[in-house]
């Protein structure tokens, strides 16, 4: 699995306050930690940016690049945005993302093409619901994948999001089993290794105990690594969840198997 | 998964010497220390006891049963003792275990039809050597239930045990998903959700760094329990992997989730 840092987030007080003040240090310093702490991508969620999205997108971005290299995930649901963002990347943007509401099928879906980017597409309602179960996942999954082709997208440009649910719902358990099983599922449906990307802060979200949390998390990257997911969004500061990523990757890839090449 | 201990067995130098000097106390002590760590099923690894296998094997049960009401697992490939040993349980005891090896058929899957007792059925070649893949494990299977009914037990007493590999083996990684795959697919082969077993301390034999090694344990106790492992047999003084376990049973039981649950 692939490690995206989710940390930086418009949700993050820190973030927020750096974008409206366009200043450039905190997002940097986080940016160089995420790095050292083991990302290989940097999702940069920068919300609808609704006052000002290019100036801010465009300050943001170059924030970043000025001391990363790392691929950008470009996460925002506002096309003006979007559009200012893949341009702003040095290297090619992933768009993050589409699904089957009428505005991203519309207005961020053609970016992809446009850009020749690869694109998340979300496994949820078009009314941004979340679906109740893996079998419905898989029919959107098949919608998305229709959608996607009606614009001559290339098919290995899509990368397919089932949304994680927080286990702190109801059907938080049933949802975490049914997500592992649309990931196994979706290559067959597809017919060709689609990947798959899918946000892991999501399982733990809402109140509880930190060091359950993470525990939690552990047992279940373990789960979706089984289960075949291509890339994992998440806290990348989560030093224990990243070395079980690593273990992961190190059990799943197909050379001897070496201790060493765990750290 | 429910969690066996492994700890008392005949290669740890103290219960070897405390056996045969006849001396309880060292035994005990690590017997109450394993239910305090989790243990919710004792495996009684006595070896062949080749000296006095029927005193040595009532000594040890005896002395395990003097401390701890917990159901135990009699694990030894000599049929003296086997029998001594199911006999001296207070409990019903698990026998581990037959394989389609000729004296383990002839001599110890007898006895579970005799004392009606599970037992474990391992995935080998009769000549006692590990198949080289999940499929060759599967067609085993499908031998040993046939032995299995042969005799006339029912089916539900059995256990199988797919025989974790190192992974320092050369095909160790390559043999670590096959026993995932043979978890997951034996209910569908037997027709019936058959119980499974698997020695976890296996995987992480041999050389290597300790820490390096809790952390794959953790991660495979994960992938375990999501392709429907029933028993896990380990090392219980492995506090974090003990957790990875309960952790992993909260996910998979179908009550509503909740974090308090977890200790």
């Amino acid at each position: 699995m692939i490690i995206v840092a989710d940390n930086i987030r418009i949700t993050d007080q820190i973030i927020a306050d750096a974008i409206s003040q366009m200043n450039p240090v905190p997002i940097q310093k986080i940016v160089m930690e995420c790095e050292k702490a083991g990302a290989q991508v940097i999702d940069v969620n920068s919300g609808p940016l609704s006052r000002a999205p290019e100036k801010h997108m465009v300050f943001l971005i170059d924030a970043i690049q000025e001391v990363s290299k790392l691929p950008l995930i470009v996460d925002t649901a506002n096309p003006k945005a979007m559009e200012t963002g893949i341009r702003a990347c040095k290297n090619k943007a992933i768009v993050n993302g589409f699904s089957l509401e009428p505005a991203k099928l519309d207005k961020i879906l053609p970016l992809a093409k446009k850009y020749q980017t690869d694109i998340i597409g979300y496994l949820l309602y078009p009314n941004g619901h979340v679906p109740p179960d893996g079998d419905k996942r898989l029919e959107i999954a098949i919608e998305l994948f229709e959608q996607f082709k009606k614009h001559g997208i290339d098919e290995k440009r899509l990368i397919i999001d089932p949304i994680i649910a927080p286990l702190s719902w109801q059907s938080g358990k049933f949802q975490a089993k049914e997500i592992l099983y649309v990931i196994k599922h979706l290559p067959d449906i597809f017919g060709f290794p689609v990947r798959t990307i899918a946000g892991l802060s999501n399982l733990t979200t809402g109140r509880g105990h930190k060091a359950r949390k993470l525990i939690m998390e552990k047992v279940y990257i373990s789960m979706l690594a089984s289960a075949g997911l291509s890339m994992i969004m998440m806290n990348v500061f989560h030093n224990d969840s990243i070395k079980t990523v690593r273990a992961c990757n190190l059990l799943i890839d197909e050379k001897i198997f070496a201790w060493e090449e765990m750290d």
